[in-house]
């Protein structure tokens, strides 16, 4: 069994943005040399994530417009956790919405993706250094 | 380590529609003669889900009704991403708050599942043609 | 390829409640004697969830509020999955936000967490002895 564990830095400016991925890990799975597997990609902080939909700008409009109406930024008083004199908590329910994780099937040495699908960090609480983690094992 | 990838095909009538495949992936798992391993069942489309939870028409009829809530479908002019001449914004939604994919253990040649765990295909714009990809890897 | 397979039993008293896992499932990763894989936890019950999030109690109290206004228990007469007899359809929802299940790089010999992140067992129908999967694999 081969492995490749690999870090993905990001600084996303302002507090929300999404990044499409898929070719970095692309890149990542030909550097494995792994033919057959599974590809780990999570978000390392706990106000981001990882997910796949469609890189289509008015979707990521939607999307933005949805988790700010479920889980609204302000006022940032309504949560306990800003407390800690963080304001981020709604960055931390919107990750849940939207996930930590995927799980891509390695088939033939590529990301077995169907015709839309493309990868994407989600940033939630920017302005930081945060990391993606990408871990692929198979032979 | 062996591997093990298939696809299924699924076109749902209507809009929207949940499909029971806990029998159709256990039998891939026989067929892949792994005895340890891991698992993976994913919409390869992006207003489909897979997920885990129980085999109850009411439950079925409830994740509707939420769904819905959460996310509705009209007015369709209220998402950007309809823009582009498609009338699905909020099934890429409501597929968020349902999951891409489940990760299921594989032990003894089985998948592991708790008592009540059945897998399921969840349709969100039905009427297409669409596949799960299923990868099981492990010895 | 080496695997593990082990149960982690709750009985969370009152109808929900979050538990810290992270140490119990570091403990079986090295019990595995697994340096580089995948560790995959996961709920067995379909109430119940295990999901990465910081471990601050401000927080868990936000996520609470939250999932009761998202998925409301009551009235329990609004979900048709409480006429068999349950009262527990709303945790099935809750379930489906906070996810069934976390994927965990294993990176020599040890969970591959960013610093933040926390293992939970996160329990939405107490009062009953449940359980949640370990699988890990690697070599």
């Amino acid at each position: 069994m081969k492995s490749l564990r690999e870090y993905l830095w990001f600084e996303i400016k302002g507090r929300r943005g999404f990044v499409n991925i898929t070719d970095t890990v692309q890149e990542l799975v030909r550097k494995s040399e792994i033919k057959h597997g599974l590809c780990l990609c999570n978000a390392m902080h706990i106000t981001a994530s990882v997910f796949i939909n469609d890189d289509e700008s008015g979707l990521h409009h939607d999307y933005e417009v949805w988790l700010e109406k479920l889980a609204p930024h302000a006022p940032t008083s309504q949560y306990h956790h800003n407390r800690t004199r963080e304001d981020n908590a709604d960055a931390h329910l919107k990750r849940q919405i939207m996930g930590r994780e995927v799980v891509v099937a390695v088939t033939d040495g590529k990301l077995d993706l169907g015709p839309w699908e493309q990868i994407f960090y989600g940033e939630f609480d920017g302005n930081r250094r945060k990391r993606v983690l990408v871990k692929i094992i198979g032979e």
